[in-house]
């Protein structure tokens, strides 16, 4: 079940979600001039456990410096490294219906290096088309788009019931990780990483506390 | 920081998720036909830990009994009680741009019994248009329409630079919850629950893995 790592223990997903927001927050300090900082000056800024960041870092290695904290520059850089973000991701999207349009238009893949370099979509009035440069594609040039690209990532906006087919094609194509939207369950090898994106789970989150304080 | 409950302990937020995850599994043995099952079990069908499946139900109360288990159905019931998701909720959304006409049609909400009641959207084109028999007001009839239909929810689904000031009508309107998609940083008084929606965290999740295995 767990994933074999010869490098490193293995990491809690949310360990690496976690990661994602102490980027960012380290974004906004060095957007705002603090240059170091501390744990837990850094928990209280952003509602933070302090003793969560220490854990989670510590799986990285020794980023802390006593008496002065983290060097604000150098950790963001250090955990954009470790999450892939030092450089750009070439990503395929598959559907471009107003979810995939959404999607393409979305400014925070850009902003973390994930460039959406093809979109494949099988609509006759879409495809040989361009969007802000990037073609649309059929999916019978699924695959020879991703070799040609070396892309590695793809992000499935396709309705439900095409999401197996088209995540099948695109594995065969040599993606390696899958982001899923489709509000469905999808199977892959072992060796290809699947996410799926479950809206209602984030709004449930909140119907949760509105259903404990009675409304 | 941590928002006071005089019911429960603090509960993360991440167990919430969880068990929003628990109750789509539960949902999915039910429809298999299974009755009872042990955490061990649940566990390793859904590549769960199973201490961690403990140790979140015990927030809640005592589900397991010695022996047996859990019961499906029952379990899943009690869950689907403590996420508020044994009633419906109505839900504005704003903005009918791409994204908002995706999260419209998005199958997932209304399966969990969030019901998009009204659509806010200033587009003269779109203003009093109905969508699956759902009205598009503008943003000016947002507060009678929020009170009119009891809506305790909202989806923001603006571009970034017109995202707070939507906020600051919706909560003046009577919305406790704000479900953000908006790649920007909201500010929202401490009796309303903002929960962001970062789609480029879960690329990131995947660019880990992919750095780490050196593609």
């Amino acid at each position: 079940m767990a994933r074999s790592n010869h490098r490193l223990p293995k990491i809690p997903e949310m360990t690496i979600r976690r990661l994602s927001i102490y980027t960012r927050c380290l974004l906004q300090l060095e957007e705002d001039g603090v240059k170091t900082i501390s744990s837990q000056e850094l928990a209280d800024r952003f509602s933070l456990n302090s003793a969560q960041v220490r854990k989670d870092l510590a799986y990285f290695g020794e980023f802390g410096v006593r008496g002065i904290g983290y060097y604000v520059s150098g950790l963001k850089a250090e955990l954009q490294r470790i999450l892939g973000l030092d450089r750009e991701w070439a990503v395929a999207l598959v559907g471009f219906g107003n979810l995939g349009s959404a999607l393409f238009h979305y400014k925070g893949f850009a902003r973390q290096g994930f460039r959406i370099a093809v979109i494949i979509d099988d609509d006759p009035g879409k495809v040989g088309r361009e969007v802000d440069a990037v073609p649309i594609v059929a999916g019978r040039d699924m695959a020879r788009e991703i070799k040609a690209r070396g892309i590695a990532i793809a992000i499935v906006a396709v309705p439900p019931e095409a999401a197996q087919a088209v995540t099948d094609q695109l594995v065969a194509a040599g993606i390696k990780a899958v982001l899923n939207f489709a509000p469905t369950r999808l199977r892959v090898g072992r060796d290809v990483r699947l996410k799926n994106v479950d809206l209602s789970i984030e709004l449930e989150t909140l119907s949760f506390y509105l259903a404990k304080s009675g409304r």
